[in-house]
């Protein structure tokens, strides 16, 4: 089990495989706020472009359970004491790319069960908001416990300007709401680590 | 725009990429159903698995807008009357592989666009079913308009068999349902056709 | 079966019971609208107020099927050729008495069987849209038809001012696309007509 | 805040008025499981039918801030240290009296903030299965925190019978899981305790 350390140790997933991602960009902002203004706990990115589309075919050939991306990307998400996911909307529901590896990790036996997980989005419309609905379902099952407060919907296309050309976040408001969002992680980590 | 001819095409997509997958043998059934006996529409078998993973960083090279499995999968949506989703539940949504095809199609101009569309699920538990009400969403965005009645879900695991070992669905009682599902799709094509 | 008459009659049905509701509203401006700029199609309110709470033990006493102002209400229903829901978001979801209203139509024989239908919503954060999607999963049992394109959402609070002190629609832009919505419902009325 | 007595006490409530309602059924098996074989958690039966239909403009009249029957209802709710719902599924949602008293509770000051939940459903299909991940959506609002496993699902349709004819739970393997629900609640309930 996670969490022997002193430190929290977080894994950050985006859901968007572009370079240019404004989820990506909301990890990079995650990162830099609990480094300078959050103490006991660290937020890691965790790659998962280099995943294949899963096919459970590709499971246990000659003794290896996975492939090995999914096997590296697995034991990444079982360190974790919790779990940040970037998830964009697409067509109204989560990313491809986040579906894909909440598949594999979700592969007996489930890397995610029973870790303390938040969510935020960045997108058009509702800000991203449709798909975390859907995350919460899929959560369920992983046995994932959500934040239910604050929620993280940003509208990156309203003024003034929530990112930079480099799709880094440069909104004061979002950037205080991210760090009410991880303080909210981070308790919630605390709170559900058994005695 | 598609329907000129007088039979309905209709594409079938399954959002498992396993060799054995039920959800595979419902759209080998159903093809098999339509020729046998329902006149004036035939499935075609439309395979997602030579999609990359969406990244939308793939797009526009060199003056190709899609990858060519992108653009190859896209005219076999857009020439379609209809869709028929085989659409396995993975933790509790649609499979990576089918939330990858819809996405990648999706990508404007929408290859989705006002077509009728019907699901069948088979698997464990509810039969598939979570993942038709995530799927059916997403189709608000794309704008699909899904058949609501019958709804088909088969839970795989319970007896009498309900799949050879070559997972060919072999219940007399689930075809004659996917059927059903197949002459209510038929229906709604026609009376959704503009006059 | 419903129309028969050359005029389309909508039912529209708001969710909230309070006097100065803002979805209350929508449907008086979507009345003017009708009126006043859409010909061949009629909207009449349907108050879902004297309904009582649904417990399925009040029907069939003494040879009556349901209590009075549900066999009205029921009627009212059954005899329009489309609906319009105006549905407040109440806590993530359909607001209660909108649910009983839908609860009691539904009860055999159906009254919202193969009905086109549409949605708006006003309210804050994402103007109701939580409720919308809750209510297209409801729709798949009732058997509605559902117009995907546009979406209806207003957040009743950002400036410019969208209602006025009796809870009126003023924004022009908002009239617009309730004017766009109520074309979209009243073509699909006339395309899912059986020939 | 609740929980300071050793004894966890949990309010549950049926989301259906009818008197030989299964999902009641549930209820008192639960209670019943609970006084025999669980120690440190009693089970109260809130009954929401004194409720009227929610409507804000009942609010604040002359001092008061809410209904008698509704003052009630929010105390109990208030008191409890965990909530456990029954709730029988209505057109593919949470049924109305159920949507009717949770939004009655939810208003300022949320009664339901921060409390622990577990879901049980009873009826056709899929055992109410669909309500309960609408009724999971809610509680992100509510800022409820569901036990995920195990999930209870009852097909009270199938055979061996589930219920005799007082729609009391006979079936073992029901109780067994039911009990399981109970047990999970409990730990969840003990878990989140503020130390």
């Amino acid at each position: 089990m996670a969490g022997t350390s002193e430190t929290i140790r977080i894994a950050a997933i985006c859901g968007s495989l572009r370079k240019a991602s404004f989820n990506r960009g909301l990890i990079r902002s995650a990162i830099r706020i609990c480094d300078e203004s959050i103490g006991g706990m660290k937020i890691d990115f965790v790659d998962i472009e280099p995943l294949p589309l899963i096919n459970t075919d590709l499971e246990g050939v000659a003794g290896v359970s996975f492939p090995a991306p999914v096997e590296a990307f697995r034991s990444r998400v079982l360190r974790a004491d919790g779990v940040l996911f970037a998830s964009p909307e697409y067509n109204y529901s989560v990313a491809a790319p986040l579906k894909n590896a909440i598949d594999w990790a979700s592969r007996a036996p489930n890397a995610w069960a029973g870790k303390p997980a938040a969510i935020m989005s960045a997108g058009g419309g509702f800000g991203g908001g449709r798909s975390q609905y859907h995350l919460r379902q899929i959560g369920v099952f992983l046995d994932l416990h959500f934040v239910n407060k604050p929620e993280f919907f940003l509208n990156a296309f309203q003024t003034p300007p929530k990112f930079d050309s480099d799709s880094n976040l440069i909104d004061p408001e979002a950037k205080e709401k991210l760090k009410q969002l991880l303080l909210s992680l981070q308790g919630f980590v605390l709170r559900l680590k058994e005695a």
